[in-house]
């Protein structure tokens, strides 16, 4: 294994919950969203109440639906509020901002990388300019040799070609590349399908179905900065 | 005149511009936007002259538009940049975030006004959600008796019914009413066409028009807390 990791030339990451904890994010944001809608007047007993409701209607409109605070107090039976709305997007967009931070051991492990000549980049599924607002929030604009989102170039993980892209702007063969993310189904399937070195993240260890030998990685890893004894740097 | 200003009941007040300082945040979101925007690669050689071309973008879109930083970059004939635009919004959502504070008077005021049982209150237009995020951001959401927002109710200054509608929430007549707000046109206007007593906040001078009969105040102030004096609070 650790054989296959010399001659490593460029590590690639992912975003969300590889660089920052995202799911700690989405959680404290909308419980503290709830809390604030409590403040204001929103008619329920407990926070948790509040949360698990509003995590069934993030499921059913999806993530990025932009009226999730509405649709809460209809679900509640409460005629539409816009002083416990606004409490609530108030609250909601302030923890993110404060969570919005890298994991501790992520901007010395980008430096590390770099200064041992190894390139680095960003190959991420999303919305271009919602994605650089995440990169830039977390101080990390400035550290990419390239940075691959997929609205803007047309294709998204798990397909071969965004990490193809990525490696054709570095210079770099698959074999010579790692891809670092957290997800089984997209970033080591898609690092997989490129043929490069598939890294995945786990922060927190959890019951998990046998994936398929497409989806299984090279290496696993609890944090972003054992990249470096990987690649014999540190 | 000051004869007039015994007997007060109720104040209002209009948000921007009043309680806070909306064209000095609005001016240093953009300054701010465009120096963060140079330094993610937009190709110009002074601030300046990016600012000014957002204020024509802006005049010509209309504020509300929420894609003034797209149109920047097209007017300076550079390709669509999602992290360049990303840079934008980031640095102008937080300049905006550092200035929604109020003006250093309106707290002290508002409670010397309560603690008089002066009732108080908010008439602006606007989309109630954005306006009471405002109020929220300002931490001025629990001060108000009533607060009545155009969207909400259907009317908007200076149209007299939505003073009407806040004098009845309070049951306080017009007379009985001050409403302070910066603009001869619209609140001004609306004041006087409804009763009340208007009050004009001018904080800084320039040179206006000679306005309409309809459209002058009662009574001039330069800051909010000259209202204590007026009502012989303080």
């Amino acid at each position: 294994m650790l054989r296959r990791l010399r001659g490593i030339k460029a590590v690639l990451f992912d975003i969300d919950d590889t660089l920052f904890d995202t799911a700690t994010l989405a959680k404290m944001s909308r419980v503290n969203a709830v809390k604030a809608m409590m403040e204001s007047g929103l008619p329920i007993r407990n926070v948790q109440k509040g949360y698990r409701l509003l995590l069934k209607i993030v499921e059913k409109y999806g993530a990025n639906y932009d009226q999730h605070f509405d649709r809460l107090l209809e679900a509640l039976g409460y005629t539409r509020d816009p002083k416990i709305i606004a409490a609530g997007i108030v609250a909601y967009h302030d923890t993110k901002l404060a969570y919005l931070k890298p994991d501790p051991d992520v901007i010395p492990t980008l430096i590390a990388l770099r200064d041992k000549d190894c390139k680095i980049g960003i190959v991420s599924n999303g919305r271009s300019v919602k994605q650089w607002e995440k990169i830039i929030r977390l101080g990390l604009q400035h550290f990419f040799h390239t940075v691959v989102i997929s609205e803007e170039v047309g294709f998204e993980k798990p397909d071969p070609k965004i990490f193809e892209l990525a490696l054709k702007e570095l210079g770099v063969k698959p074999e010579e590349a790692v891809y670092v993310g957290d997800s089984s189904e997209v970033d080591v399937l898609g690092a997989n399908a490129a043929r490069l070195v598939s890294v995945r993240l786990v922060k927190r260890k959890r019951k998990e179905p046998r994936f398929d030998k497409s989806m299984r990685p090279k290496v696993t890893i609890r944090k972003v900065s054992e990249l470096l004894s990987l690649l014999k740097i540190a």
